[in-house]
C-alpha cells in the first residue's frame, strides 16, 4: 500500500472529547471515527489491527475444535424472556420492533441464541462435545459510553460457546479455551494476566478474565510475584491475619470527642491504627442498615460484603437509617444496635485482641476490645479489599497490585441456560440430561484498545508487530530525490515480495511531517532511505519501539528486516 | 475437518417452509437455520463458503483500489433526516431509540454514513479518487421476507462507495467495479450476466445489475446472442416496429357482440393479433385513469408506463374509474376518452395501419384505425416489454429471455448525496464543488444462494469448487474396515499437506448415508475408499456434477485431483 492511497486522515491536535490515550490515539492516527456515544467507524487502519487479532483468534478457537459459525445479531424477545434475562438486561438491552409488532433486541451476548440453536439438533453424547463460535458486533447501551473502544455500545466480541456432557468434559473445554486465550494474547505482543474473578450478572461459577496490564485500567488486580496466583481485587480471597495472642483485659468506654474517623481515634489514643476497628454503613436495595466491621487499616470490598448479605445492590448509608437502626454514625459498634440489623465482621477483626471500637455513643469509643468475646449474633465473613502487601492465598508470599483492562473471560456456566430452554442430550445410559455449557469471549475492538494502552509513548503508539496495521513503513527522505524515490520504491517491491506487510510513504510531504505520522500511527519498523542510503548505500532501519538504528547496505537490508521483525 | 467433529445436521426431509430449491437445500444440508422471519443462523458450512466469497471480492476489491473499513450497523437518524431517506424509506427501515431517546436506524445501506465520514476530511482533488468498502450485515424489514436467502431481513452486503472529481473520473471508478464485479461471479463460478437496469428509489442514473441465471430467479432479463446487450427486462429499450406502408382504409364500427379479449375479437373478424390495438387500464396514486394502448401481440411494460406518465404508482384500474373518463371496460379506444384522461400508446401501434381497435362502446370495435390519422392528443412512448424475438437494440438480432437473480448491482448516484449532506473538496482551480459518487453493492448472503439456484440436482447441491464448504471429501465405505480406514486417513492428510480443502467422513455410518450427505452437502469431488482401494490400489474420485468416476492408485491420486479441482 502506498500512503497517497491510503484513507488515514491523521490530526495535529488532540480531540477534547477523547480522555484516554487510546481513544485520543487512534483519533490522532486517523484510525477511528465516532458516529454516535459508543459507535465508531474503524477506518482501514483499524480494520487492518482489528483483522490481524481476528486472525490470530480464529487460528486458536479452531486449533482448539472450535467451529465458526454466524448468529443473527436481531434476536426475538421470546428466547430472552424464557431465561428471564429479557428483565434483567434492563436499559442496557437495545430493543426494537418490526413492522408487525414483534420484538427483538440487538444481541449483548448469545447463550440463548446457541442454546436454542443446538437445542433440537444435538441429542446424543456421540454429538459431544461441541465447541462454536462467531465473530460480531454487540451491543450494550451503556449509561455512560466512553474512553473510546474501551466501553463502546457497538463494539466487536469473539464468543465461543461449549457443550459437554458433564462436569469434566466442561473442565476439559475450559482448559482448552483458557490455554487458547493465553496463546491468543501471547501472540497479540500482549503482557496480561489471567485473574480468578466474580461471576457478575451472566450466572455460574468459575471464571477468569484476561486482563491487559495498563495503568489506566478499569481493573484492580493482586498478583503474586512468587507464584502464578492473579486475583480481580473484587474477587481475592483473603484468610485471617492472626496477631500474637494476647490477654483479653476488661471492655472499657473512653472520651473520644470528634474523632469521626479511625485515624483521629488512633491519634488520640496513640496507637497503631491496625489496633482499630473500622465500621462501614451500607443499605441493601430495601433501604436496611448493613454494618460492616473490619480492621482500621484496611478497606471493605463491596463485593464481598454484597454476597455475604445477599444484597443485589448497596450503597452507602444515609444517617437517618444509621439512626433508626441504633446506630450512632461515626461511632458505630456491633454491640447496641438493633437485633435485626445486619452485621458483618471481617475474618481478621475477630483474631483481634484488646482493640478499640465504637462505643455506638457520641464521642465515645470502647478500649479492650475482644471480638471473640464481645461480638454477638455478627455475620463473619471474608469482606476485606486484598492490599498490596497481603500473603498469597496460594503460597503465602506478599502480593502486588496492578491495573488492567479485561479483555476477555472464560466462563463455567454449567447448566443454567439449557435449564431453561431445555436443551438436553441423552447420556450412555439413555439418561436424558442438560447440556453442560461455558462461555468464552473476547473484546476484539478493546483488545486493540487495551494494545494501546499498554504500548505508546508521547509520540504515538507502538505496535506490537503481529497487530500492526502495517510492520514497515519505507520513508523517502526527500520526496523530490528521483534517486531516493527509486530505491525506496524497489525496497518497497522487495519487501512485499517476501511478504513482508509494508507501507510506502510517497506523499510530496516534508521528511519531518512523514517521520512524525510514522512514530503516531506507530509502525513496528521505519526504513529512512536519504541520502546516504543512495549516496553511500547506508539505509536506515529505525525501530519504533526502542528507537534504535540500525544502518545496512542493499544487499543485507532485506535478511534484517525479517529477523527485526521476528524479535520485536 | 472430519465430519464427527463438523456441526452440519443434516435433515432427511425438505421442511415444509422452504418455497425455493435453495431455502430448501440450505435447511437439509445443515446450512442454515432460522431464528425469525427472514432471520438465520448461518451454520459452520454455510460460513465457510460465505467466507469463501468474501475473500474473493476482497481480493478483487483490493486489486480496484478499494480500502476496506467498518461502519456502525446503528446509525444515528439525523443523517437521514438531512437526505430525506428517514421518511423515505418508510417501514422498511429498522428502527430505534437509545435509553436517552435518540434515534437510530439499522444500516439498509450507507451512503449517508460514508459521505458523512468523508465530508470534513476529504478536502483537496488530491486525495481523490477514493474506493471504500465493507463487508457486513444489511437490513431490511421486508413485508414478506421469503425464498430463505434470497430476501431476508438481515443480510450480508458489500458495499463500496466511490468518490471522484468529476464524471470522467466516475466513469473509471464504474467501470474498475464493473470488471471487478464481472471477476468476482467469473471467480466464484457462476453463470451471470451484466444487464442495464432501472434506477430504482436509490436515486441516480446509470446502473447494471449482475444477474446470476437461474430459472427460480425473480429478475426476468433479456439478451442478445449475436452482441453483449442484456438488460432487465423492465428497461429494455424498444424502437418501433414498422410493417409494410398499407393505403389507409376508411374508419368503420363492427359489432363485436362479447368480445371483450382482443383474442376474441381477431378470431372473429379473422384477422391476425398483430393488426389488433389492445387497451390496458390503469390507475395512478391519484386514481385517476391512464390507458395504455399496445399492439394485441404486445405486452405493457409497468414500469415504462409509470415513467411515462410520471406516476409514482399503477395499479389496474376499476371499473367505476374507467367508467367516470368515458371509457367502455373491455372496449377501450383512444377515440372517445374524456379530453384530461391520460392515453399512452406505444411507439409500434402509431405505425399500423387499417387496425382493429375497440370504440369505447359495449360489443363494438373500430376497422381500419389508422393511428397516425385517427388519434389526437395521446402520449407516444415506448411503453411495451421486450420479448423473445424483438431485434437487439444495439445490433438487430433476435434477442432471447431468461431469468435471474440480482446478486450485484453497481450505480452512478452523482452528486446527489454529497449535496444533501455538503460533501464538497477544492479542485484544480481551488473552486468548492461537491464530489462525485458511485456506489456498488454484492449480496454476499444471496450470492450464495444464487449459486445453488443455479447448481444443483434431484440429489442436493453442486457447488462450483471456488465457493465450496470442502473441495474434496474422503470416504471410507466400510467404517469397521481398518485398512479402509487407515488408507481414507492417509489420504486425507496428504491432501491437507497440500492444501486442498479436504473433508473426512470418518462417521461409523452406512457407506449410503454418507454418499446421499456427501451429494445433499454437494462437495465438488468424492473420494471413495472401498475395498478395491485396499486390494487393488484403485481409488475411486467421483465428480459431483458429471458424476464421473475417474479410478487410480496411490501413486497418481494426488496429481489427479489438484488437476481436476481446477477444472471443475
Amino acid at each position: 500500500m502506498r500512503t497517497t492511497q491510503l484513507y488515514a486522515p491523521t490530526l495535529r491536535q488532540t480531540p477534547a472529547e477523547a480522555e484516554v490515550v487510546s481513544h485520543q490515539l487512534m483519533l490522532r492516527a486517523g484510525m477511528i471515527r465516532k458516529a454516535a456515544g459508543g459507535v465508531y467507524t474503524y477506518l482501514p487502519l483499524a480494520w487492518r489491527v482489528l483483522r490481524k487479532i481476528e486472525h490470530i483468534i480464529r487460528e486458536e478457537m479452531d486449533a482448539a475444535d472450535g467451529q465458526e459459525l454466524a448468529m443473527p445479531i436481531m434476536q426475538p424477545a421470546e428466547l430472552w424472556q424464557q431465561t428471564g434475562r429479557w428483565d434483567i438486561f434492563g436499559e442496557e438491552m437495545f430493543r426494537l420492533q418490526d413492522r408487525h409488532g414483534r420484538q427483538f433486541c440487538l444481541g449483548p451476548t448469545h447463550e440463548e441464541m446457541i442454546t436454542s440453536l443446538v437445542c433440537n439438533e444435538v441429542r446424543s453424547y456421540r454429538q459431544l462435545p461441541l465447541r462454536l463460535y462467531q465473530i460480531q458486533n454487540k451491543y450494550r447501551d451503556e449509561i455512560r459510553p466512553r474512553f473510546g473502544l474501551m466501553r463502546g455500545r457497538e463494539f466487536i466480541m469473539k464468543d465461543l460457546y461449549s457443550f459437554d456432557k458433564d462436569e469434566a468434559g466442561l473442565d476439559v473445554s475450559y482448559k482448552k479455551m483458557y490455554d487458547a486465550y493465553t496463546n491468543i494474547f501471547t501472540r497479540c505482543g500482549l503482557a496480561f494476566r489471567p485473574v480468578e474473578a466474580d461471576g457478575g450478572a451472566i450466572g455460574g461459577g468459575h471464571t477468569h478474565e484476561f486482563t491487559v496490564l495498563a495503568d489506566s485500567g478499569e481493573s484492580e488486580i493482586v498478583y503474586c510475584s512468587a507464584c502464578d496466583y492473579a486475583a480481580n481485587v473484587e474477587k481475592a480471597e483473603l484468610s485471617a491475619l492472626v496477631p500474637a495472642a494476647e490477654e483479653m483485659q476488661e471492655m472499657t468506654m473512653v472520651e473520644t470527642p470528634g474523632t469521626k474517623t479511625i485515624e483521629a481515634v488512633a491519634q488520640l489514643l496513640n496507637i497503631d491504627v491496625a489496633r482499630t476497628i473500622k465500621a462501614v454503613a451500607f443499605q441493601n436495595e430495601k433501604d436496611e442498615l448493613v454494618c460492616a466491621f473490619v480492621r482500621g487499616d484496611h478497606e471493605v470490598n463491596d463485593v464481598k460484603l454484597q454476597n455475604a448479605v445477599e444484597a443485589t445492590a448497596l450503597r452507602m448509608a444515609e444517617d437517618p437509617v444509621i439512626t433508626a437502626a441504633g446506630g450512632v454514625a461515626g461511632f458505630m459498634s456491633p454491640i447496641g444496635m438493633h437485633k435485626d440489623v445486619k452485621v458483618v465482621v471481617d475474618l481478621s477483626v475477630m483474631e483481634m485482641y484488646n482493640a478499640v471500637a465504637g462505643a455506638n455513643q457520641v464521642d465515645r469509643h470502647y478500649k479492650n476490645v475482644n471480638p471473640q468475646r464481645d461480638f454477638k449474633d455478627v455475620i463473619v465473613a471474608d469482606i476485606r479489599l486484598m492490599k498490596a502487601g497481603d500473603p498469597c492465598p496460594h503460597c503465602g508470599a506478599a502480593v502486588k497490585m496492578t491495573r488492567g483492562i479485561e479483555a476477555g473471560q472464560v466462563f463455567k456456566l454449567g447448566t443454567k441456560y439449557s435449564e431453561a430452554l431445555h436443551a438436553t442430550f441423552l447420556d450412555e445410559n439413555g439418561r436424558e440430561k442438560p447440556l453442560v455449557m461455558g462461555c468464552y469471549g473476547i473484546g476484539v475492538s478493546r483488545t486493540m484498545a487495551a494494545a494501546i494502552e499498554q504500548h505508546n509513548d508521547e509520540d504515538g503508539i507502538i505496535w506490537p508487530a503481529a497487530i500492526a496495521p502495517y510492520e514497515v513503513v519505507v520513508v523517502p527522505v526527500n520526496a523530490k530525490n528521483d534517486e531516493q524515490l527509486q530505491l525506496a520504491e524497489e525496497i518497497y517491491r522487495e519487501l512485499k515480495a517476501v511478504r513482508v506487510d509494508v507501507l510506502l510513504d510517497d506523499r510530496k510531504e516534508r521528511a519531518g511531517v512523514k517521520f512524525k505520522d510514522a512514530d503516531l500511527i506507530g509502525y513496528p519498523m521505519r526504513i529512512t532511505v536519504g541520502p546516504k542510503a543512495v549516496e553511500e548505500d547506508a539505509i536506515e532501519l529505525k525501530l519504533r519501539r526502542s528507537g534504535e538504528v540500525k544502518v545496512c547496505g542493499k544487499n543485507e537490508y532485506l535478511d534484517q528486516v525479517t529477523a527485526l521483525l521476528k524479535e520485536i
